[in-house]
């Protein structure tokens, strides 16, 4: 699909190194306070005042972490982006600056690695955060992206993982699963299309949960959400893994334990019906299903009161002591031990 | 030589992405103080005080930028994190982070990993440099290394590479050319090797230039001398892709031009006798061999004297107005115009 046979297209290594960055960061204006200097010199220059810096990156692999046969580049691009800025609002830091380096293949034409960059600039608009740096090579076979994202943040405000304490409400924004059944759908449809390339696939009914895998957002508002409530976590992570995993992250790092409910898990009715369609226990893909990009936190049970009508936020569970373990309790009040079967960038 | 036939060696899938990153991170203590938190949780804390903050990225891809047959993996950790330094040096900054991502293919045993990290260890240890995230993952194929650099510098220190005046003199530090001879000393014992296995090379004679090919060093003493001579550069780059391209992107940046003499290089013995042996113009490799990661800068007529006597600078040429366009001027008093024929990752 991506192979360079049309002609008229525009390879790389035409424009050379220096003219592809030229050309690719044409359209990305400064919009940060913060960014002094952006692309065009050995470093960028920032100056954040007095506010604490936090770092973040992340590395993309062609066969690893997506398949461009139904991930189109745009989305991508974009996808790229937010899981970056997703990790900055886990430190409840507000998302400033990303550097982007890509390694491509000859058989990519200039159009596609447009794509790409058209779907960064999408999310560099959408969340207001610069393009600063990158670097673009060639690889011996397909794309990987490498992003490192940058934010600010007051120390006081800072949320890290490791600040849990017993009897703190486990909290959820957002709802959980759909990005891995989205995922399902389309590898199935990838299947059906090797089969028959001629069958044009309906995919109106999956929509929500396809969104979820292929565009989803980083929770930038939750930030400014929980200052409005008045409430600030004990100790937060963004849901990459699963969530079975990330509160585990935050058990380990904060010496407790936890119980996490089945029946509050938020699930999205469309996710619950593929669920059933492709026969798998939505409360299995739920707790261990990744990339759904909402953040998960403790905080006080004191604070309850304050966040319990809020629609974008759900209590899934509470945290224990340490020597009580970490439980998933069933509707059934069954006590089963919560395990990470998140996803593992090394064993696939 | 890297494939993991003995089964003595640990598999990274056996590890796992989280085992792995704990397990090559332990040995990695903090040693900046605006590091408040390194690698542990979704993203590194650091304060930089009311400091600027500079940031760069390179990407590093095996079979485009470095090939393991001669490369150890120890000097490749070494070099990434080096020519990242290099970078934030070339700012005026001091380096004081760095992120590392990894993709790397399983035929890598465990052992394969902890050698680049000894490596990006080494590095961190010497220039005190603290590495706060990175992401591991698997690749298809070979190995990729991700580098982000970030470093303080106050406002007034900085360097762009757009400050270079009419009249300006063009300074070097160290010697140029060598680590590109050093590649090509490397190449021919690969090929020596490939023919007789048994064939043991005498290096003795190269050590010099294989030096500067497998463990460059960047010039954080620089900063530190200029300010000691009371001298700050107009205009400032590092040599990565060799001084014609970067003597032209200062030139571009400033909008001026520039005569470089050839003379004036600063060549080191062992370098222009290894170019003499592979019957090559050590003129031309010194222009246009990259990778010395030594720093190019101006600085204004009136602080001649106070860099005339110092072994670690050169003046090589001086800027001119833009019209009169970008020159290197021969030992024959002859004008040549001056192109960049650095390398292009993208060419290749």
């Amino acid at each position: 699909m991506l192979e360079n046979k049309n002609q008229n297209k525009t390879s790389l290594a035409q424009l050379g190194e220096f003219g592809l960055i030229n050309h690719i960061t044409q359209n990305f204006p400064v919009q940060q306070k913060s960014t002094l200097k952006g692309i065009g010199d050995d470093a960028a220059v920032l100056d954040f005042k007095s506010k604490n810096v936090v770092v973040s990156t992340d590395l993309l692999v062609e066969g690893v972490h997506f398949d461009l046969s139904y991930m189109p580049l745009k989305h991508l691009g974009y996808k790229a982006v937010v899981v970056n800025l997703s990790d900055i609002c886990a430190m409840n830091a507000r998302p400033t600056q990303i550097t982007v380096s890509i390694a491509v293949s000859n058989r990519f034409p200039l159009e596609a690695i447009e794509e790409l960059y058209e779907g960064i600039r999408l999310a560099c608009n959408s969340y207001k955060v610069d393009l600063i740096g990158g670097d673009t090579t060639s690889s011996t076979t397909g794309l990987l992206i490498s992003v490192t994202a940058l934010g600010v943040v007051k120390k006081e405000e800072i949320v890290y993982r490791s600040g849990a304490k017993e009897n703190d409400l486990l909290v959820v924004t957002g709802d959980i699963g759909s990005a891995y059944m989205g995922l399902q759908v389309l590898e199935r449809e990838k299947q059906v299309f090797l089969v028959n390339p001629n069958n044009q696939p309906d995919l109106e009914e999956y929509s929500y949960i396809i969104e979820r895998q292929l565009k989803p957002e980083a929770r930038t508002d939750i930030k400014e959400l929980l200052e409005k409530l008045d409430v600030k976590p004990t100790a937060m992570i963004d849901v990459s893994d699963g969530i079975s995993s990330e509160i585990l992250h935050i058990c380990k790092a904060s010496n407790t334990g936890c119980n996490l409910y089945e029946e509050k898990l938020p699930l999205d009715p469309q996710f619950i019906n593929v669920c059933e369609e492709f026969n798998l226990d939505s409360t299995t893909i739920a707790i261990n299903g990744g990339e759904d990009y909402e953040l998960l936190f403790t905080i006080s049970m004191n604070d309850f009161e304050k966040i319990k009508a809020n629609p974008h936020l759900t209590v899934i569970g509470h945290i224990t002591a340490e020597n009580e373990g970490t439980h998933l309790i069933t509707r059934e009040n069954t006590k089963l031990p919560l395990k990470a079967r998140g996803w593992n960038a090394l064993t696939e």
